[in-house]
């Protein structure tokens, strides 16, 4: 095993666990910042530290066009190159392959697309996308998929789901096949994956399977207890948040937990609202990530324990109150919604970068809040209710 | 007095010395980062106060148009509104006036000019930029001039003078009128400037005089002498670093300090490179400001102790080592020049932070290494026999 997961507490279908990786431990359940370009945009990794934050998200699609991944393994990995010494995820680039390319062609050997950047084209297949997130070096990596479309007729979610099976196998053996070729240069020094070796932990990497299936109750059954049997360290549902309604997420979600191995980490890809992630965790989801506390930030919408405030209005023009009184962030604690919508206003570049502190800032401590309900045995069943606990 | 200011070592031309605002200590000469519209541009305030920033300058102009002097004195005055407990300068608008508006009419009551943002029509004098630097509140203010183009024929160098003279005895004459108008909030808490008057410090703004004369040794001469019999309790050279030869900026501004008093603190407008400030420094400049650290940081142009590094240039991109080896920023002491140049190239927003903070550092640490060599008793008659000291 290249992880450790322990479930620590329980309470009703949510859970506590601690996921130990070759670059430190993530308390789990985790919100995940996404980190694009091996950079959460805007966000000094030093800030990102001290938010707490315990584990980033890395888009194979991304760096592999900028910098490329070659580039980034002969600069030491992932890690050492952005110089974060927690963890990191990579995605496989199916998803970018799904939803930046509109000419692409889905062969049984993979995918080939064209690059958003310049147009040139491109080949993803599951052995490229194994090769590519070994050379990044991320702790946990993810097998090669192709996310269905919604809607979709259920003779081509089938379809899809029996092409995502197939390549999880090939993504599988080329992982195995390859998996001593990572190579790590941590951040903190020659000897730290050495000395983490000696406490027993890991040296290569973990792989994750995916569960697709579309929006079929039965299909996606279908799919966790066959990627089960291919074999995985931990499973992530993907194939959500793809335009169809939030009630029939939860449904998915709710249903397609119940086949995945209780003693395994549970990934829920692309998700979600402060309320949704609040709401999966509960259902005993482990780990989620989402565009969407950053890409907001840049757009001047916030999160706050009192609901989402579009900072550009001008009611805040003269507003001296910090942006969420029950937030400790370094943003809510040193200015306030006057001078953030000042910023926001005249386009200045500090705007996203204390709107995007203070939201992952919201999204981690909310998470925190969730472990905190959760190990104590209560029920955290909505935002409202973790944030009216963590109010001064 | 509004500001106390005390040479405490000298060498050469050169001198160290204290400024007491009513908003903290500044240690002289130094370099006063721009936050035009009250941010420095992407660097939040906490790093600021670690770099050891210990004024800040603002730009009256923007400020009058974004967020309106009278909001920000509202909100408590600027130290409040951007949350910034340490001293502020602020211009008068009339360089911006000078240099952004391309429809300008000068006349003896002040500038008629068009807003560079939507067009519409605004006018400023010297009783004008008075008001808006009293609403704003910064520690120093300056007085409305009018900054002569280069070239300039003599008759017109002369009549700009003049005007500026007549603008400075109108600015001073308003400015005591309404000096106790001045709104302050301190960020520290209602009874921060209580306490520091307490001490015998000043509760005032202290008007700053500026002296022109284009680039006639006689005129800077007369303007110097007229300035000061009309009375500052500090003056600042202006009207240079307008497209003239460096040789000639520094005939200028050594000529132009010895009509200066000796216990008052000299202000250069609008400089400069790091080899300029060492230089300007040496020859008894006390406050210098420029954009070019934060502008040429958002370009990738970035300042080392050994040389300009663009690091746009693909000469970078493997390159492990730090931006600069003998330079102890934060930026420096984690991240490669490869992932600098990744950031630049990939137009990550981080670049800009970085970069900013960065060339920052090493301005301020460039000044700070300028005060101990003269405190030493030394001569610091380079950027290169500066940092020479400062390598480890």
């Amino acid at each position: 095993m290249s992880i450790a997961f322990r479930v620590e507490a329980a309470f009703g279908a949510g859970r506590c666990g601690r996921l130990t990786t070759p670059h430190g431990e993530v308390e789990t359940p985790v919100f995940m910042p996404v980190g694009t370009l091996a950079s959460v945009k805007g966000v000094p990794q030093d800030v990102l530290e001290d938010l707490g934050a315990q584990i980033l998200l890395g888009n194979t699609y991304h760096l592999y066009l900028r910098p490329g991944v070659e580039q980034v393994r002969a600069l030491g990995g992932l890690h050492r190159f952005m110089s974060w010494p927690r963890a990191i995820l990579t995605d496989s680039g199916g998803f970018q392959v799904f939803s930046l390319s509109e000419l692409r062609k889905v062969t049984e050997e993979g995918v080939t697309f064209r690059s958003h950047l310049d147009g040139s084209p491109l080949f993803f297949s599951p052995e490229s996308a194994m090769d590519a997130q070994i050379a990044l070096g991320a702790d946990i990596i993810m097998a090669f998929d192709e996310c269905t479309e919604h809607p979709a007729q259920p003779a081509r979610v089938r379809e899809s789901m029996e092409l995502t099976l197939r390549w999880a196998a090939r993504s599988k053996k080329h992982f195995e096949a390859r998996k001593h070729e990572v190579s790590w240069q941590d951040p903190r020094g020659p000897d730290a994956l050495v000395r983490a070796n000696g406490r027993g932990l890991p040296e290569t990497q973990a792989l994750f399977g995916i569960v697709q299936g579309g929006m079929d109750l039965a299909l996606r059954k279908e799919s966790a207890t066959r990627t089960i049997e291919i074999g995985f360290p931990g499973y992530a549902i993907g194939g959500l948040s793809v335009g169809e309604p939030r009630a029939l997420t939860r449904e998915i979600v709710e249903s397609t937990i119940e086949h995945l191995p209780a003693d395994q980490p549970r990934y829920l890809m692309g998700v979600g609202t402060p309320e949704e992630i609040v709401e999966y965790a509960a259902l005993g989801i482990d780990m989620m990530d989402c565009v969407l506390p950053t890409r907001a930030a840049r757009h001047g919408l916030l999160f706050t324990s009192q609901g989402k405030i579009s900072i550009k209005q001008a009611q805040y023009a003269g507003d001296q109150a910090p942006l969420d009184p029950n937030c400790s962030c370094r943003v809510c604690a040193r200015y306030s919604r006057a001078y953030l919508r000042h910023l926001y206003a005249s386009g200045e570049v500090l705007a996203q970068v204390l709107n995007t502190v203070h939201n992952l800032s919201f999204y981690l401590d909310t998470m925190r809040a969730v472990r905190h309900s959760i190990a104590l045995g209560e029920s955290p069943r909505s935002l409202s209710e973790v944030w009216s606990r963590l109010k001064p």
